[in-house]
């Protein structure tokens, strides 16, 4: 099994680099998984890659498909033995995160409780959303990192609610939602008066500049882009301008499953363009319950065994960056383009 | 108390950018804690600008130094109390690293109970080195990311003893050392002996490009590099220089303790011409056991108080980095040059 070339036949197929040490994982992950969803949380690399390597395995009689999911032939198993065997090892107490979820617990039932109610997600909006634990596990880490208390908060795009648990913390000076989803702005507004506390609410397109009463106005943003670069221009981008001055900080999740490393490295390069500096990156921090559109993607098309999925499945990395002196957000002005999809997404 | 103008005043006594947000950590830190070290640990920013940012605060009163150690004035708690309570919420079981510890225990403790007879840190090497958790925790994290089962491994500079860990486990497929310290190296090569695994020891002078031998023939790196932009390019560019291909992998600390943002910024675009994308940054990953030599530091010096510290309170983040298509480590030759120390450094 030449594993360098079948990653070059792969980036033929699919234009999306993947490497030697991807496919190890893929094939030794299919020692313990079969179903298409699990594979691809375990992968870590594009899905539309993910299943080609699976397809061109399967060509090669290393893996077999059938109905009841993927699978290693003798001759897959026989190779993959002497593997890495894939494993999570991340710290059960804290999902992995780092932070102690233990803390502020009352404010996490209470968090718990209040979004079972909320909006269903919509495909419209590309609105996977994470569970209840990461959206709270971003508020504690932002809290750690003395970027909660007493701070004007702008969450850019809030359908995991984080302007919720800010709210029942009332450690803000004050929270900003800008969310396109008027369901989502009524739910969290009723949640508000319920709960005595207030949040300010717009409506905004991201693919258009801020309007200026949002410029150097923030201490701290939080958003979670679509994995395109113009998107994380517009929303990263966007967030960055926000921020009041150097030793700010902005928090966004970005993800493997539909941004390959080269993407990753041309967002790298990109945050270095705006002069912020990356403080933390979170591998697994944010696991999207899964959104039951799943039939309605690109991934479902792509997949080569049409099952649902059975865990939650889609993670991504938490990134926070924080500002310098010089630095500069994004003011580009995308009309109407759709920004937010390109070869390696799938899920949008 | 104008944060902004005494952040300036720093910048313009150490050349050290400091933000106000540092600053606001700092203070807040002072309603807590009163011994330098500890100060120090919680602020996050260097040495020499946290100690300079508490004289300074120690002549606008609000601040006082006694031998007791460094406490606010009135004045200061009175403008500290509406400020970020900084609190440490890092996971305890995993202690913020994110990977459950009591994975491959029997090994853990095994190394636990072998390092307890290393050799002790030498000021001539700038070894402080970490706890026995934090190196197993660096096995645990390469582990799960695929980077040690199987796989040949370097390790730039192992006064942490990760190589006892690695061949304990029996998992590498070779496991090489390059190691200017004969102690150890002698050290390393008794406890091989002792408990039955092999490992290539050379010492190297790191300033010097590595030998043709050891180049593109690794699919992991390990290194803990004094902070300085050289000493990173010393260490961490001969490390990728060392990896076989496209996906291998690296893995450094870096602290902020001697290292501003600023220069986490300047490493970050160091990174990306190596065309190296960075996958992880964990904080605080990696905890220093006391050295013994604070007496003969920089930072001692600058210390306004003369205590001795009472708990572990150097840390550093871990970063992993991922080769792309292209990379290109460092084949720079430093010579004689004292690479290890810049303005910011303060314990080599």
């Amino acid at each position: 099994m030449d594993l360098q070339q079948i990653a070059d036949e792969v980036f033929k197929a699919t234009n999306i680099d993947v490497s030697k040490s991807d496919l190890e994982r893929l094939v030794s992950i299919l020692r313990k998984k079969t179903n298409p969803w699990e594979i691809i949380d375990y992968s870590d690399f594009p899905i539309p890659a993910v299943f080609e390597s699976i397809s061109n395995l399967a060509k090669k009689d290393i893996v077999q498909i059938s109905e009841k999911g993927i699978d290693l032939t003798s001759k897959g198993r026989e190779a993959a033995s002497v593997m890495h065997p894939v494993e999570d090892l991340s710290c059960k107490n804290c999902e992995g995160r780092g932070v102690d979820l233990k803390k502020f617990a009352p404010i996490r039932e209470k968090f718990i409780k209040i979004q079972r109610k909320r909006p269903k997600p919509s495909h419209d909006f590309d609105q996977g959303y994470v569970t209840p634990h990461s959206t709270f596990s971003r508020f504690l880490i932002g809290y750690e990192r003395g970027d909660i208390y007493g701070k004007d908060i702008l969450v850019i795009g809030d359908d995991d609610l984080l302007s919720i648990v800010l709210g029942l913390s009332g450690m803000p000076a004050s929270v900003t939602v800008l969310e396109i989803d008027g369901r989502i702005n009524r739910f969290i507004k009723d949640i508000g008066q319920q709960e005595k506390f207030e949040v300010n609410i717009e409506a905004l397109d991201l693919r258009k500049p801020l309007p200026r009463k949002y410029l150097k106005s923030y201490d701290t943003f939080f958003t979670d882009p679509p994995e395109t670069l113009k998107a994380a221009d517009a929303f990263i981008g966007r967030g960055i301008g926000a921020l009041r001055s150097a030793g700010s900080a902005g928090y966004f999740g970005f993800t493997r499953r539909e941004a390959s490393l080269n993407k990753w490295y041309d967002l790298q390069k990109m945050l270095t363009g705006y002069k912020v500096v990356v403080t933390d990156i979170i591998h697994n921090f944010n696991e999207y319950i899964n959104w039951g559109y799943e039939k309605d993607t690109r991934a479902w098309e792509l997949s080569p065994v049409k099952v649902k999925p059975r865990k939650n499945w889609y993670r991504s990395a938490l990134y926070r960056v924080a500002t310098l002196k010089g630095y500069k957000g994004s003011s580009k002005n995308y009309g109407r383009e759709n920004i937010y999809e390109d070869i390696e997404s799938s899920t949008t």
